[in-house]
């Protein structure tokens, strides 16, 4: 069984490749991940790190799409350097429904590049680990979003691809479970939103990764600052 | 009135600009032109003297998205050097509805990629210059096609973006004559596939093209080998 899995470096998309390797037996697998400017680009070397542990994946390939970080210049806290990374804590309440670090119709864009390459190698599926946040969200991230280009892909006449997001109802915590007892090494994998050394501790994406460790009883074994 | 415009460079899209500047009035127009790996690469050439040609448009933007190219490598007619682009008249029936010059996903990528330019640059709509074509087609240039990228997009929570395709239901021969009314010189677009120094005349493009031209009863300015 084939399948493109977009793997980003992060906790959710190391326990999603594990999980569909050895939780649904796809034995040829094809890793993706994107360089799109984001400052936190550290999370690729985990990708390929990640990609590199299991046999069933035959190949894993960074593209370049650096393209939407210039679209897109001014409008995001993730890809421009002037903008800075809030502070989950900061964010006000009309802020979490599209938080400083949306990304203009980032995977919208990292989908189609998906299914293209996927349809090109003859895979019908791209798995990719989207995951509803508890505390805040994307509309890009939606049950509906991906049921909704889904269908626009359905339309392809010859060969349709459709992409699957086996986490997008589950809660963070219920996948670092999965995880754990599918072997996923954690310290290679990196959430963090910021630039730095270490994990800054403080960013959305570090906020809801050391939360769902805790709620789960253990500790990150990623640095934090 | 803010809008982008995709301009190929063909004369679906140079027809469109005219019609969404002079028809419809819109005045702030930002072009946007890709790069995709295609061997007519001399249509952007084309598409950039478009758009000089009107005040409203206020910036025209080249955007490189070779990456297309790559990951769709040995599955396009359009965009691999080893892959022959056939005459019409040599598609066999099964080939119609999806000839060898169909780019993997190629409309969803591009159309996502202006929908983030235009979020970014706070526009609301995207024109393109999809037409159906007499002879043959692709899935991602049909009416149900758009209705469902567009449905995706509208979930958009903060600034959603619509594309629209007025020519999408039009004949090639409708469209000629809404641009020989508003003046658009048909001699500074492209529409062959191959990548010769004149018009092939006998590529899917080319045929479509003088059949328009025919029927309309003018003849194209375009030199043909």
């Amino acid at each position: 069984m084939q399948a493109v899995v977009l793997v980003s470096g992060g906790m959710d998309s190391a326990t999603l490749l594990y999980y569909v390797v050895q939780t649904l037996g796809y034995d040829e697998v094809y890793g993706l991940s994107y360089a799109y400017g984001q400052k936190h680009d550290r999370e690729v070397v985990m990708a390929k790190w990640q990609c590199e542990q299991l046999a069933a994946v035959k190949d894993w390939r960074l593209v370049d799409v650096s393209v939407l970080g210039d679209l897109t210049r001014g409008a995001s806290a993730l890809t421009d350097r002037g903008i800075e990374v809030p502070e989950l804590a900061a964010l006000a309440e009309d802020e979490l429904s599209q938080p400083p670090t949306y990304v203009p119709n980032r995977n919208m864009i990292l989908l189609s590049l998906a299914a293209a390459y996927s349809e090109s190698r003859g895979c019908r599926t791209v798995f990719y680990g989207a995951q509803a946040q508890d505390e805040y969200g994307y509309w890009d991230c939606t049950v509906d979003f991906l049921e909704r280009l889904n269908q626009a892909l359905s339309l392809n006449r010859r060969h349709a691809v459709q992409i699957q997001a086996p986490f997008m109802t589950m809660r963070k915590v219920d996948e670092l479970r999965i995880g754990q007892e599918l072997g996923v090494d954690y310290a290679h994998t990196w959430s963090c939103y910021r630039g730095g050394e270490k994990a800054c501790g403080n960013c959305p994406a570090c906020v809801e990764r050391l939360k769902a460790f805790a709620e789960f009883g253990t500790v990150d074994p990623v640095e934090y600052e």
